[in-house]
Order: C-alpha cells, then structure tokens, then sequence
C-alpha cells in the first residue's frame, strides 16, 4: 500500500459528469488499497467567473479581498467532489487550506508556502476517509486567507505530498503528459514517459502549460516524484523524478527505460512576448545592474537579457532582454523616467514576438545544438531577433507568426517527431 | 455615534449595481458618524444554484459537505461587497462567520450559535475598518463549518448586534418593512411602523417571510432592537422592540408615536400546506401523546394541531393538524408502520391546503375578533376547514385557491386597509 496524492485541475471537475469521473478515478485507487490524498482547484472557468465579478465591482480590487472570493471556487469544487465520492460508499472529508494545515505567508495573491502540518490529514487518512483538499490556497498565522497565485493547485499537491512523505503526487489535467512539443502545434509531438525535474522545470518555465514552475521545483526541493496524467484516459502519462530509477518499474516500456537520454527534451514556446531594446547606453562599469534595478518590481520577468552589441567606437552599447508583453509599456515608460540618469537615447519595444526554447541534457556540452536550431529556422527562413543559451536551455525570440512553424521545424530537426502515429489527445492546458 | 448592524439580503446585493448601492448604503452610515458592522447574505439566487450543482452529482448530499459548498455564497458576496465599499474609499474587511468570532454546535445545516467573540470585530472597527461578515455560516470547536439554515443571515446580523451591544439592527430586503398583510395579495396592506418582538414574532412564524422567526427570537432574548427597511429606497421600514419607547423619536410620526395598539397587527399566510387527519383513535389518556412521539422528528413543524372531535359514543376521536405539504405523505407512512399500536382506522390527508393567520393583542382577550374573522369568511362563502387560536394569533385552514381571498376579507373586517394610498414596493421575498 502506498500513499498518493491526486490533484485534479479545473478541466477535470468543470461539470457533474467530471467530477463523478475524477471520484471514481480515486475509489479505484482506494480500492486498490492505497490511501489518497485528493486536492483539487476550482471548477472549469470558476476562477474567471469571479474574476469576472470582481471586475464589474472595482478596477482596483484589494488582493486580500480577491483572494477571499477566489478561494470560494475550491470550496465549491472540493464539496461536489466529496459528495460524488461519498454517493460510490467511499468516505471523504472536504477540506480548506486552513483545515488541512497549509499555513503561507501574508502575501495575498501571491502566498508563499511556510509550513504544512498534516495533523489533520492523517487523521483522515486514520479514519479510513480521503481528504479533499482546497488547492490554491492557505491560511496565515494572522487568520488570514491567501491564496498561491496561478497554478497554485499544483504546488499544494507537491506540499502536502512532501508533508505526509507520499509515494507520487498525480497531477490530472486535460493532457496526456508532457509533450516534446504542444501537440496542437506539432501533430507528431510524442510523449515524454520520463523526465529529470531540471529538464520539466526548464519546459514549463517555457511554454509547457501542463505542470506549473513552482510545483516542479518544489517537488525537486523534497524529492517528491511527480506523474501528470489525464483524468480523460488511462494513458501512462510524463514522471517527473530525479532518476529513471526512481518511476515504477512497470510505468515504462522496456525501450523506455533503457533509452538513451535525448539530445533534447522538448521544445516550448509562449506568445504573448515582448522585446524592449534600450538603445546607446553608456558602456560603463554597473550601469546593467542600475538599468535592472530600475526595472525591479515593476516587471513580472525579465528574460532572455543579451547585450546586442559590443561597445561601438562612441563607447555605447544596446541592451535587449524579452519580456511578458503585458508588462512592456510600463517598464518602458519606467526606464524614462530615469533616462538622464542612465544617460540612453531611446527605449524601443517590439510587442509582437514570440518564443521558441530547446532544453535538454544534450544543451549543456554539445556546441551541435544551437548549430542545428539555427540551422532549421534559416532554412524555413525565419529570422532570428534574439538568441541565448544557458546550460540546459536555448530561446530564441521569432516574429509572433512565426512562432508554430518554428517549434515544428526545430522539433523536426531534432528528430523529435513520433514514428509510431500516437494518439494525441491535447483539449487546453488544464489549470 | 451609534453602532449599527447593517444585514443586506440576497436581493440586495444580486448584482454589482446592488452591491454598490449596498455599500453606498454603508458608507452613508459612515459618514453619518456611526460604526457599522455589515452582514451578508448570498448574492441573488446563488444558494439555489449551488444546490442545482450538488443536486446534480448527488441526491444525498451528506449535511456537512453541503455546508461546505453553500458558505462559498456569502465569501463571494462579502468580498465583492468589501471591495465595492474600498471603492468609495471606506476601509473594509470581509470576514467569514469563524473569523468574525461565530461559534455554533456541530449540527450541520441547523446550526445553533453557542457563542459570539467579538474579538475581531472590535479590533476591526478600532482600526476604522467596516467589517463585512458572511451570515448563515458559524465554526465548531472542532473547526467545521457549519450553517445556521435558512434564514441564517438575518441569525447571525442579531447575534453579532447582540455581542457587540449594537444600538439596531438593520435587516434590509427588497420590501419597504413588514406590512399588514403581503402587499401582492392586499395591495392596500398598510406598513406598519413599529411592532412587538412577540407579534413579529407570530406574523414571521405564519406567513410574513420578511424577517426570519429565530432571529425574532433571538432580538427578543437580547433585546436588540431591529429595524426592517429596504435597501432600494429610504422609506422608514418597520421597528421591532420590546416598547415604541424604543425607537428613535424621529422615526415615527406624532401620529404614529401616540396610536393605540390595534385590535390585530396583520394577516399572514402560507401555502403548501396539508391537513392530516387520523381517524377514529381510541379515546385514552397518553394516546395523543403517543401520535406525536411517532411522529417525532419525522416532521419539521406540526402546527394547529386540533382534536376535532369529542369523543362519539363509541369512545373513538379524530386527530387532525396542519404540516408543512411536503412532509405530509411520510408522516402519513411513519402513522401507517404504528397503526396497531395507536389502534386507529385511517389517515387521511389533504395537500392543498392553506393557512391563514392574524395576530396582535386584541387576540388575546377579545372575542370579537374570533367572531368578526369568522363572518368576514363566511360572507365570502370560504369554508373553514379548520381553526385554532392561541394567545395571540387565530389561525385557519381553507383550501389553498381561497387563500388569497381569505386574506383580503380578514384584512378588510379588521380596518387594516390603508387610506393613505401609500405606495407599496414589493418586488418578492428577501432571504
């Protein structure tokens, strides 16, 4: 017997039919003798919905105030799906942040996870009945609500999987796993059976929806083994581990656990980019780190810094870095207020790019990577704006339409695409 | 400067517009000088829709999971509510009943406060902040949430108002106050300006559903004075206290300050009703007694309950009394499994039945009034199928198409129709 946590995603409890779906996917891991721990985020596009309201109601809504009406969705999904599990005669006990034990710092919107007292879970779990946890959100030492922000569902199945030492956290969605690329770009996109956590950080850090940043690297922090599956279908799903030694023996094929590593993993990529340009800084000691601590705080993340030139005979040097669209303008309008003091000419903003990253093992030594990647775009000719590597990962920043068919030719040329003709199912990115 | 607990029913926050004309309502009050604490009920239908969604995965939703799921309503109103009130620049905090110091027993759906820590609250309004507290929800020493039941919110604006020593306790809906009768069966029902706890308490208990029975009951334990106004205009509403003493001077007019009390102080009614009557049961002492311990539990409210026949020659009598419609056919089964040992022949029901009720101090002593609602029925040619009277109210059963009817006649012989023409909002029943 074994201890499991499952956390199912808004596309996995959106409407009755879902949630009895999601109970009976739970009964049968209690009948098999496991215990299950379910956490669960709010139903289908709940969290919109209320955002929605809150909008009708003020411009300028308070995050704790957002966060005390966020959190209602999870109250009603975590309900609904411990009645339907009560209703197939198996025990279950809904639970908020609060009551399960997750306690997090004061930042609403935003909470950071402080402590996680499984007290009450395991008495649950003593009972014989499966706790229904509330993702998403926490509980302050001020009785506060909070919630984790965006994809916070995730982290709190890691959390509590790292509390009560579980075997695996299940992470359900809409998706089949992760993919070498999104299938709804690339047809051919295979599975991925198994990943390292560094290799799953750098691919949703990326553009792969499926597993949330800090869901994956908390999981890396405590060791907690990860398998992103469908709630839609009994597919094997990605795991998430240290090792390969690590997934259940009969979780891969006989190919899969003695494949080599790849060359690369996958190839991710996200829209919504924007490329900012200051131009003709002043090539002097500490003037990039004043330029960054202009920026701090008024942008969510600066990505993809490059230095475009090398200082010109006039002593001036452009600096570039990719953005989140949504932020450019302001860090724009920021960087000139200080333009005396930083002593540039201008501050250019390119809204609509895109952009396109390999990551793998095969990034971190292998000078015949980057060399293919640039290769395959020039041949489809697509221009390059921006380039950079790091030890495990290469972006590049593509014009916005140029953005598919640069996955698909990158993920061509690495002989990502799958031979086998695999059934893809890809609906969404579950939440 | 006062300290008012404000309680805004689901009418009056159904929407945004509603909420910001709620929270303009708040902010008035404010500004006025006075310290406010806001109750909430769920926005417009919500609670309904929440039960549609758990009707929808199961039939038999365990008690404590439909708590969880039905409190999800008051965080969304409240928030939205505190967010509207930060909008017009008044500090606010929305609080849920375990924050807001709520502590009830652990039944599920029918909680009973057992205890009010106006810890926070105070702190609250010490830090120049409104609090706005979710109604209908309480917290167990065993940290459950738990409902009060229908009706709760208004339960809960009491019993805050009470701890905190408020000076009223302002119960808004969508009616203008409580009326003589429902003003959309006697369009010329008069408002009526002030009222005892305990005739409050009679209409409330049959037919006026404005302000809810237990939170009557509780205002009449403690004292608090309540004030039934709508939020849709600034109409003077109805007070309820134990003397006129009791209510602002500026709050009734001269005549209104010096009216005798009337002979009745209004009519209420209520359908979906049924009339149970059990035949021809042996005349001995402890039978009765017997019936309703059978009965016992089966049946929310056993109302009217009337013997209406003496004994006949052959020592058998016949139970009747009037129930809520819906529990009408079990009660009938739970008779039919003890027949022998209660050593009746028959039960017979009769579902569509109505009650209609007067009530005031002119009841208690004066048998006029028994005589003068008697004959304005039999003007009418409405039989009385049966008749009860207490202390303070007479009430009769008559089929369910001549409630309406009935109510007007009654209304009509006691001189409750209003001269005035007032203008009568009534737009539904407030929850």
């Amino acid at each position: 017997m074994s201890l499991i946590v499952q956390k199912f995603g808004g596309s996995s409890v959106s409407d009755a039919a879902a949630i009895h779906r999601a109970a009976a996917r739970v009964a049968n891991s209690r009948r098999q003798g496991h215990d299950v721990v379910v956490v669960v985020s709010a139903m289908g596009d709940t969290t919109d919905e209320l955002l929605d309201l809150a909008a009708a109601v003020t411009d300028t809504p308070s995050a704790r105030e957002l966060d005390m009406l966020l959190t209602a969705g999870e109250r009603i999904s975590m309900s609904l799906l411990a009645m339907a599990l009560q209703r197939e005669g198996v025990g279950a006990l809904s639970l908020t942040g609060m009551q399960a034990g997750l306690r997090t710092t004061a930042t609403f919107g935003a909470a950071r996870i402080t402590q996680v007292d499984p007290t009450r879970l395991r008495a649950t779990l003593d009972a014989g009945e499966i706790p229904i946890v509330a993702g998403f959100q926490g509980w302050t030492d001020a009785e506060e609500t909070t919630t984790l922000g965006r994809g916070g569902s995730d982290t709190t199945a890691v959390a509590l999987a790292a509390a009560l030492e579980a075997d695996v956290c299940e992470i359900y969605s809409d998706v089949d796993g992760m993919f070498t690329a999104d299938p709804r770009v690339v047809p051919t996109a295979r599975r991925i059976p198994w990943l390292r956590y560094d290799d799953a950080l750098e691919l949703s850090a990326h553009g792969a929806k499926i597993l949330h940043l800090r869901a994956v690297e908390f999981a890396r922090r405590h060791g907690v083994p990860l398998h992103v599956r469908s709630s839609f279908s009994d597919k094997p799903g990605t795991w998430v581990t240290t090792s390969r030694d690590h997934v259940p023996t009969d979780h891969l094929t006989p190919q899969e656990a003695q494949m080599e590593d790849p060359l690369i993993e996958g190839v991710a990529h996200t829209h919504d980019q924007a490329m900012l340009t200051i131009v003709n800084v002043p090539d002097v000691p500490g003037r990039a780190a004043q330029i960054f601590a202009v920026l701090s705080g008024e942008v969510s993340v600066i990505d993809m810094l490059g230095q475009t030139h090398t200082a010109r005979e006039n002593g001036l040097i452009d600096f570039s870095f990719a953005l989140p669209a949504a932020d450019a303008q302001r860090a724009r309008e920021v960087l000139l207020t200080q333009q005396e003091a930083l002593g540039f000419t201008d501050v250019s903003v390119t809204e609509t790019v895109g952009k396109v990253s390999v990551s793998g093992h095969g990034v971190r030594s292998n000078p015949e990577v980057p060399a293919r990647l640039l290769k395959a775009l020039a041949d489809q000719g697509i221009t390059v704006h921006m380039f950079t590597t790091s030890e495990s990962r290469i972006s590049v920043v593509v014009e916005a339409p140029q953005v598919e068919a640069s996955v698909q030719a990158i993920h061509t040329a690495f002989e990502l695409d799958s031979d086998e003709g695999e059934a893809v199912v890809y609906g969404g990115t579950g939440r």
